[in-house]
């Protein structure tokens, strides 16, 4: 049993807490045994550190519970740890796919992946300003859904161009010029951008789409939480 | 200008972040010019402390950086913190009410409140072990939609009895005996109650609901997001 939070493997542990030492070593840690399942489930599951024994059918480690307290980002220290490996990124898309436009709140990121499985989407694309898809608090909010659905971070410009080539209809969320999420055609190839939760879609990004989608709601209150925008979109054009 | 954290003014202010406190004053603070805004439109607005002059026609009290700074629970300090009355709470309840059952986390119930306006609910009402609806991170969640829409807390067996006896379509929350949400006939009059996000819906608050409603999803992801699956409900049943 590891006992010492000098050990090099604890040392270590806490180093993948750090975003770019995550992505050179391609690495990330889940904690709870909810999401260590998910990650066993998923193929990603590489090692666990425990205060016992498990059947992940993988190397597990015995430590301390002042050891994983050290190495929890939680104020309820789980009974387990897991280290998992990067998710290989599919280049091949489907046929609905949401865009984040430097999305940041991780809470928000990790729900918008939640109901994109849920409600039939293809595909999570980041744009390289969004938050890091393994942000410990976005895995919790897609409560480990991250693992079962393509998620991409890249240029989002020249994806929608390519987008555009291939036939896909382009949408922007914007109530002028907009078209009603329930008017909107659904067998079509569809990506719809959502933008910064404080500034919508960038500039740059906003002249590249020609098409927007609107959600009706009362004069009282237009705007909604970016997590419910997308869901309701994705619950309307979804192929759930 | 108010320079010293020892000031009586801003002791009172630093107390009332304790929710204990808060509800004996029945007062709460605000954070930043958007919150304050709405707080003025409301009209419970009782005073502010700012960098600077104003004129939301209330007194205000210049102080300095490192004051506001010792007040806020932000990361980035605000120019200005309004202090609130407490709204009045109204018991003629409208034809679209959203119930919270024993929901913990602030941003969902802020989350909920924003589509509540949105969708045109008229109510939402949060059991005794809900949230405390003035937790500041409840308030921003909201965009300050709080000040605007009838938000109350009472004991909600009672209140889902009395709304049965005055003829409300109760629905629960659950796929098993539930009614898709596109089929709920919209112009009864409805109340929906949303479990806490691990448990779900109370036992002894579901014995007395005979009615539920479900949101069809994938079978690779049958669960959403509290403030996800609220919003799409009323989103589908609100007036707006």
């Amino acid at each position: 049993m590891i006992t010492s939070k000098d050990n090099d493997k604890i040392k270590y542990l806490k180093k993948l807490k750090d975003a770019k030492f995550m992505k050179e070593e391609k690495k990330f840690i889940v904690e709870g045994n909810h999401l260590v399942l998910e990650a066993l489930n998923a193929g990603i599951l590489l090692e666990t550190y425990s205060l016992y024994d498990n059947d992940y059918h993988c190397n597990n480690y015995l430590v301390s519970d002042s050891v994983l307290k050290s190495i929890s980002s939680h104020k309820s220290v789980p009974d387990i740890i897991g280290v998992c490996k990067f998710i290989d990124e599919a280049n091949d898309f489907g046929n609905k796919i949401i865009i984040l436009d430097n999305v940041q709140d991780p809470g928000n990121v990790g729900t918008i992946i939640r109901s994109a499985l849920a409600f039939g989407f293809t595909d999570v694309v980041l744009s390289l300003d969004s938050v890091n898809k393994y942000n410990d608090k976005l895995i919790r909010a897609s409560q480990g859904m991250l693992f079962n659905i393509n998620v991409v971070s890249c240029d989002i410009k020249e994806l929608i161009h390519q987008l555009k080539s291939n036939k896909y209809d382009v949408y922007g969320t914007n109530v002028i010029n907009g078209i009603n999420v329930n008017e909107v055609n659904k067998d079509a190839k569809i990506a719809v951008v959502m933008g910064n939760e404080g500034t919508g879609i960038s500039d740059d990004v906003k002249s590249l789409i020609d098409k927007n989608i609107y959600i009706k709601t009362s004069d009282k209150c237009e705007s909604l939480n970016v997590s419910v925008a997308a869901s309701i979109i994705m619950y309307e054009l979804g192929g759930k």
